[in-house]
């Protein structure tokens, strides 16, 4: 099923949809594209949207100027925090749509009067409506990625990462699939849509006005728009090996040591989180 | 600095490298992108080159049939390890040169007769040298990003990655560059290495017999061959927040507590990698 097409066509084109202006809220971001797109939209195409658009789009600002405040209501738990030498505090925290990240998404950078914005409510929805609209616009089949810039553990720097997904496929499940060699792969899923993302945010950038980037090239992830969206990425609990930091996990343990060596005492509680 | 080059240039297109055969120990990966690139090389082309082949043309094959001595001979040490529902074991470690994956990378797909292979010894010395004959053979400066498939904590899927790197800047520090809105981008700093790793994944793909893909549009990167390699990308042990998985950091904990409820035990080991 991933080898279909011919070779020769196999190949990516990714460019940005310039013009984009700031976007308000209650502005309609496919309405924005079809605005400022000035070449031909193709079947197969997908759009990877900044989410700090969406989250303007959507009127998603925080109402209050703590920053703090602002996390904590977006959180749903924290999973390991740390002190920064100059004092400030770094949160790892999961949301309420499951995506785990630093301050849940709370962003100032690129915000008039450094207004806090919020992640999208839901940027499945998001996205879905983004494309079924494109989808009128251009009577072709595209696809709707809304990416994020996402750190990760054991690695510096950050990648974009699809936080949102409409009517493509990201996550390519290639199990039962043979390679070259006949052999089964086993245990491969490539996540196309963070890959989607990640290309998308090497035409975008960061420092320049173009929140928006057409890739081109994989129409066969393209599909319905009731596909698993960006959700389907969250890694259930029970396969989760670091639902804590290890300092945060340890801690916790030396609290049910201490307890454990004390029939007296309570008994600790457990952790239904934690994978066995 | 990421500002340069017109906005209309500013695309990126990704085409593979078609027609490369099966690799054996002792060839030349150069050599075998000369003898299959059927068009022009471009000044800031980056040669995004699958693992799997450099190991094989490196002749990195485990002397064993068992696979978890292999493991055991690649890994520095272990994060985390989960029993899978059919009795395997999933085994996250760091490797020598700092890599944190499933396995420790040592893989049977894609490997004639099923043969361990390992990665590459140095992937970023590995990287400058193809880099190096590159630009000899095509008298232009290019890049060469060596890829690898790794899992994520947090989200389901992989996504290729960068472990080695000659040529091409792998971090792009935008800290101290501002913002759209003139606010400093104070923690960003895109892994452009992972991002162009992904971008060569959604051309290559898996199952199909392309190892090597080139990205062109982001010559801005690519530089002298001393550049920090993929090795800068691995975070250093005191901003490393997942040292241990949560079950390890718990247990680890737990003997611990239970170890300083009765004083007139040896004091426990601590663990200096666990950041503050």
């Amino acid at each position: 099923m991933s080898t279909s097409g011919s070779d020769a066509a196999r190949q990516l084109h990714v460019f940005p949809v310039l013009g984009i202006g700031e976007v308000e809220a209650g502005d309609d971001v496919a309405g924005l594209i079809h605005a400022a797109l000035d070449r031909p939209v193709m079947r197969g195409d997908i759009f990877v949207i900044t989410s700090k658009i969406v989250s303007k789009a959507e009127g998603r600002v925080f109402a209050g100027a703590d920053r703090e405040q602002a996390i904590d209501a977006e959180a749903m738990r924290t999973i390991a925090s740390r002190q920064n030498p100059g004092g400030s505090v770094t949160r790892i925290v999961q949301n309420r749509f499951g995506l785990v990240s630093a301050a849940a998404g709370v962003d100032t950078s690129n915000s008039p009067g450094g207004r806090l914005l919020l992640l999208p409510e839901d940027p499945d929805r998001s996205a879905r409506d983004i494309a079924a609209t494109l989808r009128t616009i251009y009577r072709v089949d595209v696809g709707v990625v809304i990416s994020d810039t996402l750190g990760r553990p054991w690695r510096e720097g950050q990648t974009d990462c699809a936080i949102g997904a409409g009517g493509v496929r990201v996550l390519e499940d290639l199990r039962g699939d043979l390679d070259t060699e006949g052999t089964e792969m086993a245990v491969t899923v490539p996540c196309v849509g963070d890959e989607i993302a990640a290309a998308g945010d090497l035409v975008k950038r960061k420092t320049t006005r173009v929140p928006i980037a057409v890739l081109r090239g994989r129409g066969d992830l393209v599909g319905p728009l009731d596909l698993p969206g960006a959700s389907s990425i969250v890694r259930p609990p029970d396969r989760d090996m670091f639902s804590l930091g290890a300092r945060e996990a340890y801690e916790e343990g030396f609290a049910a040591g201490l307890a454990a060596a004390d029939p007296a005492a309570d008994p600790p509680p457990s952790d239904p989180r934690r994978s066995s």
